[in-house]
């Protein structure tokens, strides 16, 4: 198994430190073998090659068959959003030359964290959804600029039939692998994209003649997955929506260190942590490892279709929380454990 | 006081009905009069004249100091989003001529419903916030087509940094009057306009030294509502992504059906719910008219000055909660009045 190792930033490379053990200890008692290449993105890059995603590093994920990616980001470029080369950049140029067009982001609950929720328990209880959202296009990668004094400014959202069909199908596909319920969300009463994304969406029902296809707006979805998030199942959207709408559903289940992502590509695919890089907390053994080890266990069960080992590591996850060993944001009055601590645990 | 009535679609003429009779009682107990003039709109004005929001019922706004709006929309469009004619395109041709440049969204909760909210009700106690949205501009109103072949769609966000003053001015006059902090949001890390905003924002800093302004990126601002509402004041943001968050804020304090929205303008005020048409339930006599209610209170204070007038408006609102005089949907197991009803009773 030959992994590009892309830790980033900030308390990346600490989480991603103990999804390597993980994976070593489940690689071992599996008899694989993980060759892990480590390569430079994000600020990090920035320092030592004067820019986020550099070509030696675009090398070593196209060469690879899967990416694991920690988090990147430095408080240092937040507040000056017009710097030349900022670390999120580099991670746009990853998406769009890595052709990771399909982002998978589970929304789910732990029943033992539920009362960590926000959220009322009888509202969240059964939450099993899915956003697809798409990632190498619309307003993200489309023309920009200002006017001539600076006092004027644009950005172009585009999308092809292509660009949508291709995410669609994935939506459909894994909805017949579930409920076989799919929700195309767009603003379709405004744009004209949407109008694309609806007309393109509702002329591939036919080919999944079992999966029921619900379209709503996306104002309107907004509510729902704080009213009743176990009402949806998958969910495929445009980028922009989608990045909104996987943060605000990732509240959901309290547990936003532990959700686990992938984006699924062209030339490979890679798996992250959905947090940030929590810069406060870099460099303290605090972070906790476990979204990047349950990412991990995305990556061996989609990228290398090893299911069992998937699962021996989400059960393992699991005890850790029965067990409470865990980092102090899940430790509540009882004996918090450090990042390192557990990992060696877990593996 | 001359206000222009726009009913529109499904349970807006009902619940109109109240709030009009609300204020002319107020009106009586005070000693004004008002002038109320009502005009065609939406769905119910495609049907009349064929277009959704007609020239002449443009005069009687232009005429009006203020507008009462209910709501539009209408089931036989929602699945054909590519229709010609939609009752949409009336609001947002209303917002243009009107320069209705910024929707004011307050949230908060109301005492006695506060176990209504999916939230619970620790995370929420004392949440008193409001969103400005821009309703002029943006990718609501930039160009936008198709390839030849239909193919391709765009659409373009468009700001200029006039619009934002306009809106950032009431924004940090907003929060001068209340805790002076303020938060802009934007998506400054990828979005030309965003950056233009950002801009544009901190250079007004210096004018209201003693507001602490807050930039967000709109995602992280999507998981906050959710997690700690208490910890925002006053929001300004662009038009689709205020159309976003404001839909889900309204979730926060479970009480949908009471919250109102004002449209400051260049020509005139807009008041109306921000609750939709609710097709199913119209002409049943059973929907809640408080919001409607509450926006009739927001136009006494806000479009003429009128602060007891308002006052009075929100204690007998106050008084018909407490007292259970209240719509099916608030009615629990105990009596449900009919929306007529509620009128009559706070009239
Ligand atoms: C950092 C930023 C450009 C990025 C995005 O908006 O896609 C992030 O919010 C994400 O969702 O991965
Ligand atoms: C109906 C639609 C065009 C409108 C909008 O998006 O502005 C609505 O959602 C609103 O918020 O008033």
């Amino acid at each position: 198994l030959n992994i590009a190792l892309l830790a980033g930033d900030g308390i990346g490379p600490e989480v991603i430190d103990q999804a390597v053990k993980v994976s070593n200890a489940i690689a071992k008692k599996f008899n694989h073998e993980i060759e892990w290449t480590s390569a430079l993105t994000g600020a990090a890059a920035i320092d030592a090659v004067g820019e986020p995603y550099p070509d030696s590093t675009h090398e070593v994920c196209m060469a690879a068959d899967a990416v694991l990616f920690g988090a990147i980001g430095h408080p240092r470029f937040d507040n000056d959003p017009t710097a030349k080369v900022r670390p999120e950049q580099g991670l746009l140029k990853m998406r769009k030359k890595l052709g990771l067009f399909a982002n998978v982001r589970p929304t789910f609950t732990f029943p033992s964290l539920i009362d960590n929720s926000p959220l009322k328990r009888e509202r969240i209880e059964g939450t099993d959804l899915i956003i697809l959202r798409e990632l190498t296009g619309g307003i993200y990668f489309g023309e920009r600029g200002r006017s001539e004094d600076g006092n004027t400014a644009f950005d172009t959202c585009t999308y092809t039939k292509e660009e949508v069909q291709r995410l669609a199908k994935l939506g459909f596909e894994m909805a017949m692998q579930r409920t076989k319920k799919l929700c195309c969300v767009d603003k379709a009463n405004v744009l004209e994209t949407s109008r694309l994304w609806r007309q393109t969406v509702q002329a591939m029902e036919k080919d999944y003649p079992e999966v029921t296809v619900s379209y709503e707006f996306v104002d309107a979805v907004a509510m729902r997955p704080v009213q009743w998030p176990s009402s949806y199942d998958v969910l495929i959207t445009e980028n922009l929506f989608g990045d909104i709408l996987t943060d605000e559903a990732s509240v959901i289940s309290g547990s936003m260190g532990l959700m686990p992502s992938s984006s699924i590509g062209v030339h490979t695919s890679l798996f992250e942590p959905i947090h940030g890089s929590y810069p406060q907390a870099a460099g303290k053994d605090i972070a906790n490892p476990l979204a990047t080890v349950l990412s991990a266990a995305m990556m061996f069960e989609d990228a290398f279709g090893l299911k069992e080992e998937a699962a021996a590591i989400r059960d393992v996850v699991n005890k850790s929380l029965a067990e409470g060993i865990v980092t102090e944001d899940l430790a509540g009055k009882n004996k918090a454990y450090k990042t390192s601590e557990v990992g060696d645990w877990l593996a």
